[in-house]
């Protein structure tokens, strides 16, 4: 791999008066050039590792590339270009140019830069039909088994994860990175170069909060149960009702709050689990 | 205010086998469409509210806008138009255009969108000089002093938070937002408008983590000291290092690690304060 997760070395550390140097870790955070049939289309920043999957899912989940067959190659990164993957799609695949066109830009955490009005931010999709169902037990186990596979958390604090489960409660993806709609493209580009696109019959678990952008990623990936263990806004609920997605948050402990798809969550017996 | 910051409504929620329903209240994310001289040029997610701040802090820290001077009029958002806000520069005043001919765009909170090339990302500016020191007592004194202050956060948990303090601990700004990139726009922007750039003798305090552009947009405002609750990015390290700023991070309790420029930390008698 051309570039780590994270690097290490010498800060100095301040505990009530005393001030000493000390070893720590940062995670790393690098630039990613997205190149689509050899023209750059967006510069993310992000934590290096699985940047295929990050270029595929980014280009996926933006709408950008349909379906995984649409892809001819995926190239890079190399040791000379650490920064740069570049999708190629096959022969007589068009993609919507008029989305590489875009004069507008945005530094929120947002993904709809460029949209050229308002009106355009939501996106032209169905509702979920998903009649999957989760036990309360299993969604109260998501956040301590996002904790537990989440290594690189505990080393720098500073990574945000995401991760798809099915309905038996198994991992299929956890992905970090320094941001976090990085983390979910990772997951979601993951599945697609795996064949496993649409996730209709699983469900996400975020370490943070929820957006309007999230959610619309979770939705193109057509997941029907998202949790996360911070607050969501009022546009993430917003998007989960109009699409009938399930939306949980505060998701701690043995308890969380449900703010759409109520009809998805079954309260079974704790104790048996 | 054409739009509240946070709204209340009902929702579900379940504590061990227990589902009921509850009041709860969201966090408003909503996009905030930036014009300069009639000409669209960004969508922001953000929280409603000090929306002009906002778009003054983000074209000033992106670089499109040079000065306060360079303003003639910002107007919105209206009843009408809840989400639109406009600026418009003095006659003869120029702007960087290239900077509106952006095909690039990016979903990570970076505000690197656009560049053309990976080495465009730093921005081009002399490193910091400032003389400024802050004692140890004062900085373990922040983090309180912004939550005490962040009433917002306490009502839903979905809010991030940029504070300027002055070196006499001074609180100058505090504004909050979905984006924690827009909550420190919203504090430049304040500082901006009331003509108090440079902020040479002042301290940021953020809610969150730093990434690059965090202290890129610190860089611009001229602020010599960045402090943290949270973990910091390698590249923020790496651009404080650069252009000799303070980077403070895990400031919690009484203990904090100093990522670079420690020479404007003073070790004080805690005892006295």
């Amino acid at each position: 791999m051309a570039n780590p997760t994270f690097i290490s070395g010498e800060i100095t550390r301040a505990k009530e008066k005393e001030i000493t140097s000390a070893e720590d870790c940062l995670a790393v955070e690098e630039p990613l050039e997205i190149r689509l049939a050899n023209t750059p289309i967006a510069v993310t920043m992000r934590t290096p590792g699985h940047d295929q999957e990050l270029a595929a899912g980014f280009l996926f989940t933006e709408g950008i590339v349909r379906k995984y067959e649409d892809i001819a190659t995926i190239s890079g990164p190399s040791r000379d270009l650490p920064n740069i993957v570049s999708i190629k799609l096959k022969p007589g695949v068009r993609f919507d140019r008029n989305r590489l066109k875009r004069h507008f830009y945005t530094t929120s955490s947002c993904g709809v830069c460029g949209k050229t009005t308002l009106q355009a931010i939501r996106v032209k999709t169905e509702p979920i039909s998903s009649g999957l169902t989760i036990p309360l037990s299993l969604l109260y186990s998501l956040p301590e088994r996002l904790r537990e596979e989440q290594e690189t958390f505990e080393e720098t604090g500073g990574l945000h994860a995401s991760a798809v489960f099915d309905v038996g409660g198994n991992l299929l993806y956890l992905r970090e990175d320094v941001g976090r709609h990085n983390a979910l493209d990772k997951v979601v580009g993951a599945a697609l170069l795996d064949g496993k696109i649409p996730l209709d019959r699983h469900a996400l678990m975020v370490s943070g909060r929820t957006s309007f952008e999230i959610m619309q990623k979770a939705l193109v990936a057509r997941i029907p149960i998202v949790a996360a263990v911070s607050a969501p806004s009022s546009l993430a609920v917003a998007l989960a009702r109009e699409f009938k997605m399930t939306l949980v948050g505060f998701l701690r402990g043995r308890k969380c709050n449900i703010y759409a798809g109520r009809e998805r969550i079954v309260s079974d017996s704790l104790d048996e689990k």
